[in-house]
């Protein structure tokens, strides 16, 4: 008999079997957004506390094939920023939480340490604590800590039927920027880079943000993204596949991969671009791409003109 | 050539050096205390904010062995408790980042939540967000936020000479416990339960902080937090090893174990009792065991009566 694992029982099934244990508990809650955005949001006194926990894997979020240690380093930081501009806020304590195996060279490790520093330095994050501990695997498990006026939060569930989603910038690159590491293929260097070195998308949003409902980053593909902000908004879209941003440099590159540029763009990961909803009314005032428009029938669509599909999770037929 | 590695250069040399690379970055400070103490403590608006993470990892903070999944969730909750209370605070919120090999049984997962809700819920703390990774090694990393009025804030740094230092507690049991569960030792239940199921002690000195000056939680040994104590309050101490307190179950168990019961009080861990220092004016009025006394001069001192050695870093002699 195969014992049920938590592999077999699925991540997403989990966090909620997680957050369900949690409302169980039945205490009153102090948050106002607990699990199931990309941070928590809690009041403290007058302000809005974010909070928000992430952690990179050696041989799952990274490899140390292809990164170096300063480049493991800034992406744990940005991957959390990421979360917390997301939210309309910004970032302010660091505490890091280091896993690190018995042989770890000395050297790699100073390395990914200047990349923490450098990263949180450039995004005026003080790293005010941490944790030091021997483990099988290098792990970085970065919670950052950030702060957000009342009228800035966005969440995911603010999206309204008929607004506009929109993307920040091109998708894909990341992904396919990865693929390309991993098939050791010459070349592409600003797919690649993209993946090396994501940067937390805030600053370009900061001109417009009173007029987004609904925000996210995109860290998991655009189509996964757009699902969460559906279940968290009680709401269905439209995404239109063609409007979806793809760099020239991402066209090529799925050529040579045998690949459609669209399937690292709704499916791949490590984008850190945003993905908001705003009125259409607004549109004339917001920088970015528009890919859809939520609507009230729930479900996500693929909508390629006259014809429209139902987005599956893993995958998507053409047109 | 050997390459040098995290673990020959040491973990509190690493610690040191990480608070300098923050150091030299250079910023403007927002926190009241970085890294070197319990917790973090920041400044919100009028309120001091601690912030804390600790990680308990599989094969070094406990084992599958003999901690049921239940326990080994317990424990991570308590171990952040403890250092927030440890700052004379309250705990609020945590973030649960956990780390699940990918053949985990999803009872035992399930086991560990439930450890980490139900203690999150007997010490009032809301559990707002997390993440959920594959990692080779089961893993419990814990950020804990919590608050405490100005006035009760107490540091490692704040000693002053002719201070008594004082338990709240027996210490070594844990470690005598731990010892006894790798031997597979039967009996001695409340030994192994004080290392099972460690609860923190912030409840012991509630009534007195007003007399204490600096404080800290015993998860190391005595030794090692006199020793953070004194090098952050920039003094020395006097230990009287008769002084602290030993229960009679860990004499016996270290006639058993052929062990100096004060080895497990000064050198073990995972007691979780506090050590803290109050001007010997205020003894009447506190609650404890007086362990040593605060010197100007500084080293640490074990005083036998007439005699006195310098402690060491593991180990003693006898009187």
């Amino acid at each position: 008999m195969q014992t049920k694992t938590v592999h077999a029982a699925g991540e997403l099934g989990l966090i909620r079997w997680i957050a369900r244990s949690v409302d169980k508990n039945g205490r009153k809650k102090k948050s106002i957004v607990g699990i199931g955005d990309d941070c928590a949001v809690v009041p403290i006194g007058k302000r809005l506390c974010l909070l928000t926990v992430d952690a990179l894997i050696d041989g799952i979020h990274f490899s140390q094939r292809w990164s170096s240690p300063e480049e493991i380093g800034r992406k744990a930081i940005e991957v959390n920023v990421s979360d917390i501009v997301a939210k309309g806020g910004y970032p302010v304590y660091a505490l890091v939480s280091l896993i690190i195996p018995p042989t770890f060279p000395l050297k790699k490790f100073q390395g990914i340490y200047r990349g923490i520093v450098s990263a949180a330095k450039a995004r005026d994050v003080e790293i005010v604590g941490g944790n030091l501990s021997r483990g099988r695997q290098l792990i970085i498990d970065i919670s950052l800590v950030g702060f957000v006026g009342r009228k800035n939060v966005r969440l995911r569930s603010d999206a309204k039927p008929g607004d506009l989603i929109m993307v920040t910038g091109n998708l894909g690159d990341a992904a396919a920027g990865l693929e390309l590491l991993r098939k050791n293929t010459p070349g592409f260097a600003p797919l690649k880079s993209k993946y090396l070195k994501p940067t937390s998308s805030g600053g370009k949003v900061k001109g417009f943000i009173r007029y987004i409902h609904a925000m996210e980053d995109i860290s998991d593909g655009l189509a996964a993204e757009a699902m969460h902000i559906c279940e968290q908004s009680k709401v269905g879209a439209v995404l239109y596949p063609k409007k979806v941003p793809l760099s020239p440099g991402l066209r090529k590159a799925s050529r040579l991969l045998r690949k459609d540029p669209l399937s690292f763009a709704l499916f791949g990961g490590d984008d850190y671009e945003l993905v908001f909803t705003i009125p259409s009314s607004a549109l004339p005032r917001v920088k970015g791409f528009v890919v859809g428009q939520i609507t009230r029938k729930p479900g996500i669509f693929l909508s390629g003109g006259n014809i429209s599909r139902p987005l599956r999770k893993h995958g998507f037929e053409h047109f």
